[in-house]
């Protein structure tokens, strides 16, 4: 029986791409590419700094990548202006489909796991119209340890008294649902991009270059091959009501 | 005093991107993005692996990681195919300053330290001209663990008999350079690539698309904004001999 729904929160409730008008903003013609190359890092950043043994809070992690992301592209921001970039990662989009998802769950906790730090997520979960959708938001820093780490995953038993085979972990970023599978969990994919439509646009791109875009789809949207097969995918967090019903 | 040049594999002394002819030649008009999405997925599959506590080794990750690049790219290769492109891993190219750079270190051990699995490191060392002048390729896959995790790199002293500070790790990837900086190794950064340069380059595909290389460089050829920067970052391996004195 499920227990509870269990969300990831970048990029599975709210729009990393959504911090593209800020970076644009600040950097004309380069906001594209900041904010892949900001994303991508902040991901390697949060898995090398676990692998290190050398721990940061995600807030860290997340400067630290855009850090890196200006200096290769040779933008130098004033001191403001960085923060304010950084800033907006704190104010993403919930994506259009999450209040209805969430509103439709009845009788099941409604959680978020996410590698953001508290400092991160008070203000973007409660700055948003899924407030009061959500129970209880538990971030993985008081386990020092970020997902796909199993002792990140651990929180939502300590947290919310349910078992993992009484939860479905709802997630669209690969590496999470290769962990929360391998963890235990049920794990629902939200699959905004079919394989098909990837490759489709891939193909139209080829004539030399691709968009930044495009890369960081083809590097982040997909499934992956690491034989953790999520239990669901669906191609919308609203199609993830039936769920509690078929499992 | 240095008693040892430790020098990683892939990046550093093999070029990776020397496997685009196969690709090319496997799927005519793909052969970049699948040389970049692969190397790319080859190193995150790497790091999710280690934390997920799900240990493969490096020949399992290499193959696991191309069969997400053929995947969200649509392609479908025979078995026999997809073993051929597998297999180019195993005969990368050196770098061109590779051998002089070898031969120019005299009295001090050289050895490799690579993530690639022995049956791996066999055939891509022992068939390439630096066979003879690499003294101990030393592979992590006994320690089930790749770098950068600390454990990676204790293989050093367990098996040349040297201090961490009486070594020169010598990287051109940023993740490993971090890496063996925090656990106490002097390290010279090989860059190949000036910031300035891949500044310029950027900025003129800006135009709306980026080559999938180009996109890949400013991933992967810069030094990481982690805290834990270089003693030496010279352009060329060639670089290398003097720092054996200067240190």
């Amino acid at each position: 029986m499920i227990k509870a729904f269990v969300f990831d929160a970048y990029g599975t409730l709210f729009d990393v791409q959504s911090v593209a008008d800020v970076t644009e903003q600040a950097f004309p013609g380069h906001g594209e590419i900041i904010t892949q190359i900001w994303r991508m890092k902040q991901l390697e950043y949060s898995w090398l700094r676990s692998l290190m043994g050398d721990y940061r809070d995600f807030w860290t992690v997340t400067r630290e990548a855009l850090t890196y992301t200006l200096g290769v592209l040779g933008l130098s921001p004033t001191a403001t202006l960085f923060d304010d970039i950084a800033e907006a990662y704190n104010r993403l989009a919930p994506y259009p489909d999450a209040v209805a998802a969430l509103g439709g769950l009845s009788g099941v906790h409604r959680a978020i796991l996410s590698n953001g730090s508290p400092q991160m997520l008070d203000p973007l979960v409660g700055g948003s119209a899924l407030r009061d959708l959500i129970e209880t938001t538990i971030s993985v820093d008081e386990k020092r340890a970020f997902k796909p780490d199993p002792r990140a995953y651990e929180l939502v038993e300590e947290r919310l008294g349910v078992k993992p085979h009484e939860v479905i972990f709802v997630s669209s970023n690969g590496f999470d649902i290769a962990g929360a599978k391998r963890f235990g969990f049920r794990v629902a994919r939200i699959a905004r991009l079919p394989q098909a439509a990837l490759a489709q646009e891939v193909a139209e791109e080829m004539t030399g270059a691709l968009r930044p875009v495009t890369f960081y789809k083809a590097l982040r949207t997909q499934e992956e091959a690491l034989g953790y097969a999520p239990d669901f995918t669906v191609s919308s967090l609203a199609d993830l009501s039936r769920l509690a019903v078929a499992a």
